[in-house]
């Protein structure tokens, strides 16, 4: 393990629009601190709201992740374990936008429309840190708000198995372009090794954003990123899994909703099943009362519902052996 | 207006199965305290864990309404607010179970699939309204937890318009079986009045559900229900809102649960934009990063999602012409 | 049973908007041939390119059908065998539009989009009863097209169970508006018996339509249908089904089209099984070789799929005791 | 342009699982004719009905495709026609299954349920050439049936482009698991070429298949096709389509089969459109009274229908410059 903690900045070499298919561009190492740059979405192209995604970016090359990190000792069959030690906001302006047939509220390619394009607009967000917020000022009119800030990664993931290559801006079993809110500084996310060396990348940092995502777009900001991962051999995962100190969930993805609904239910279900000995059916019961189900972007190829519950409901009882609590104790925050 | 509270209790002659196709049991006025009881959505048959529901309850007899109530005034194009005062379980015990071919996690008899019906199997919640909690045991094995108590109302509808008559157990445009977390006291719903009188009912009391009702079945209460309603006349109504101190929702309502995401987004972008001078892009673009979306239920003929904004981006516009402040007023909650 | 047969006109008394709720309008017979006319899905209001539906017809009243026929001796778990003699378009033009946030293409209620609605068109279609053909004429520029006459009724249904009352746009368990092409002249459909008396309506002629009704409206023509029941006594029937002299078929009605798609094939598996002898998992695999499947409409509230089978896999066996064999007997055709 | 036509047998070297990311195994010529075998999608592994396929075959590789197949000047940007001249399956038997977790009427890993499998079960057909048929055998009692062999390919497809590599189960605007019965011998598949030499392969021989391919596996065989290509440079294609002598056809590529149905129409319209000179809406309506849309699977991945019309319509205009004319002469069939 190396003395230094690492520093990966985001530049053409470093950066891609795929999960597999790449060389990796680094190696970390179990329990090693790893600090990296995320470009925004937009690979930093939006710089005033006269820049508009469809002229000043290059489809489909949006949504660039950096990477990919080749993990020591990863290999497939294996979970990782990948802990968000901190995610700070590089600057002081997100941007947001409508793209041309992108989003809940349009035609799209798939749910396809004869409906022209809707406008496509820039919208400029303020990031205060200090005081924590995403100021919001309206396109037309005077009217402003101020939200929270609250940032968290959109993607992460690793290669796929079986020799896929995915692009960047699609969520699957091998992570990608998640959405979830549940993805903040403080969390640790289980991911399945595809491929020797799970080849990890990070992007599409958001201040903030709502459930689903509705217009497809977030407060899209670059990130400074510090991440630590643990490696836990012959343990497969079928589903991604996040778990904070509170909250153990399973990421539902698949069209429509109702399918991630089902599959991260299901999935959560065998996993409180497994750490409490509940049988199956008590399981269910327990989490038709007791669960909680985020929605996560439902404007992807695949759309995300995380499934979650409160961790009290374990009595203790850990998964991946405890990855999470040694994770956050690496992490070193309070 | 009368002067003693309307207090109307659950019997054969004031409970029913459908909302319209029936006669009012009362009428109500505006600004008046109404109390009611409610029946379990069982009918209060099922008593014991061998109590097994598809043996006791006579389909598709399920989910009893207490009403409906004549709403003095009430026109088709108006709308209805309806604010719940207060919501006490009835009894120190709650019920919940598996259906045969019902829930989110098994073949029904729309998502059809060959395999064999779920083991049915009943489970005991002891209500502690003093701790505030609600007792999960469960079937195989000593495993127990306590969880929230939040009393909320699964059913609350009116007779639907242009003739229609839809079973208690369907959620509508008229209401009905929303099954949505918010509906707690404190909030007020709107919804559209389809005939003269608007023909209220309400049922389902839950002591809780987690989001989608994963299973089909909450924790299932008598309830004793205070509400008061205003009528807000001339006021048409597209889809159910709900409001509550803090939060302004509407309430898609669709298969699959992308279309109720999408119509309840369009439907509060709407609002917002009204009470806003936001103009369209702008109110979608705002919901985006603010917006949150929670499951009602993802097991009824229709499934439910509430999208909802925090009210301080209102700046202190009120929609339906601040029927929410007043009806709170009069319900006497601090 | 009467002498002469029943002819029964279209007119304001004689049509309604809802299956269920309504009285009667005429007793039919068992084996007694009805003649009855339909009315246009406008009612007759759309009279040239220039009559909007938007503007001439007064929603939600689309869609008439001529009834409710008492039929005797019907009782609730029975089953109705309607059995269409002949359909022959009313005139010599049809009609068709685009209506706003109505079809597969658009932005609908609850597939809601931001989009405006697409432009409101009328066309108007040559009915050419002796060459067969249904004229096209483009509304900009001079392309014409003649395609082939095949007379179909979109809405045929009974009084629902259970007390509700459904308009008669919206199909389901009760028949209504399944806008499947299979229901042309000697089709038998099979429907639940949900009230005494069955109350069948019928209505929505169609001088043809393309598979899914993609923008939501056929060639509508009003239409003169002649047709014959029996009444299969406690034999119920769980989704519509319908045979001809080579086709067995049961219609799935659900959202989304997945949905549809498996109801149907799940009941003509049960279906076949049960008429063959062969177990469920070899009628699954049979059908997965042998089945087609036709959507019937992807544009009202639920969705339409026919899944059939050729008759030549029964070697003989007859569905509802030979219903349709008998049926089609009285019916006097070739 | 070679003397002699090629002839690729299917070997380990010469198959894969993937579309993307494998180098070509040979180069084709526009215009020529090519020879190749397939093998089935078990991989030859199921030679009994003792021999499950989740015990014989190594998940996830299935469905393998021959190739991939360079083809000399193809370029990302341009449109590949493939003719397929002959398909003929190999040997007299063919085999279908039951899968765990997969197939319309079960529970999957996306549409989760708690359910355990269905039983795993193989049937052997028999293929009889001369006659034209494929018998089942049912696997419980002595019932048994003839049906009609249509083969067809499920399988064709290129490499994505963006860098992406996909499962050749799964179905994508590059092709690949399409299981639409028009794939048929005289048939013209139009897929976008992604990156230089297209990567063209094809798999998955099917002696027929139902609508939907209901239990997720066809009657799968061995195949010998004969094919030719020819590049249409310069000219994109969004989604594959498909033309034969009578018909023109979108493939429609989505979950759920909603948006498999309207993406399918919408390049259908714009097609008919571009050829006729027919405004958006009038061909939109054309469509609606004239299309038929067929299910190609509902158990991938990715569901698929075929959008199709009457060529008739098109009054003798020819989509890409008349491939299909051109290469229709090549095969030398009548």
């Amino acid at each position: 393990m190396p003395d230094d903690p690492l520093f990966l900045d985001a530049t053409p070499a470093t950066v891609g629009y795929t999960f597999g298919g790449r060389e990796p561009v680094a190696t970390i190492y179990p329990g090693e601190l790893v600090r990296l740059r995320t470009w925004d979405c937009f690979g930093g192209k939006v710089t005033s709201t006269d820049d508009l995604p469809s002229q000043v970016c290059q489809f489909p090359y949006l949504n660039p992740v950096t990477g990919p990190l080749w993990v020591d000792g990863a290999r497939p069959g294996d979970t990782l374990a990948v802990h968000l030690v901190d995610l700070t906001p590089v600057g002081e302006v997100g941007w947001s936008a409508t793209f041309p047939h992108f989003g809940a509220l349009t035609g799209t390619p798939t749910t396809a429309m004869l409906h022209p394009a809707l406008e496509e607009r820039v919208w400029q967000y303020r990031i205060d840190a200090a005081n924590g917020t995403v100021g919001f000022t309206a396109s037309n009119g005077d009217y402003t708000a101020e939200l929270a800030l609250q940032p968290m990664l959109g993607t992460i993931g690793v290669a796929p198995a079986a020799g896929e290559v995915r692009m960047s801006i699609v969520p699957g079993v091998h992570g990608g372009n998640l959405d979830t809110p549940l993805l903040t500084a403080g969390a640790t996310l289980y991911l399945p090794v595809g491929i020797d060396g799970a080849l990890l990348a990070v992007g599409d940092g958001h201040a903030r954003q709502g459930e689903g995502e509705l217009c497809g777009v977030a407060v899209e900001v670059p990130m400074d990123v510090t991440l630590t991962v643990e490696v836990i051999a012959d343990v497969p995962t079928s589903l991604p899994r996040l778990e904070t100190d509170t909250q153990l969930a399973s990421i539902g993805i698949a069209r429509p909703l109702d399918d991630a609904y089902r599959s991260a239910h299901a999935d959560l279900i065998g996993l409180l099943a497994d750490l409490t000995g509940l049988d199956q059916l008590d399981a269910y019961q327990l989490l038709s009362q007791a669960g909680t189900a985020r929605i996560g972007n439902m404007v992807d190829k695949q759309y995300t519902i995380a499934a979650s519950l409160d961790k009290s409901l374990l009595y203790g009882a850990e998964p991946y052996r405890g990855a999470h609590r040694r994770l956050r104790a690496l992490g070193g925050r309070p």
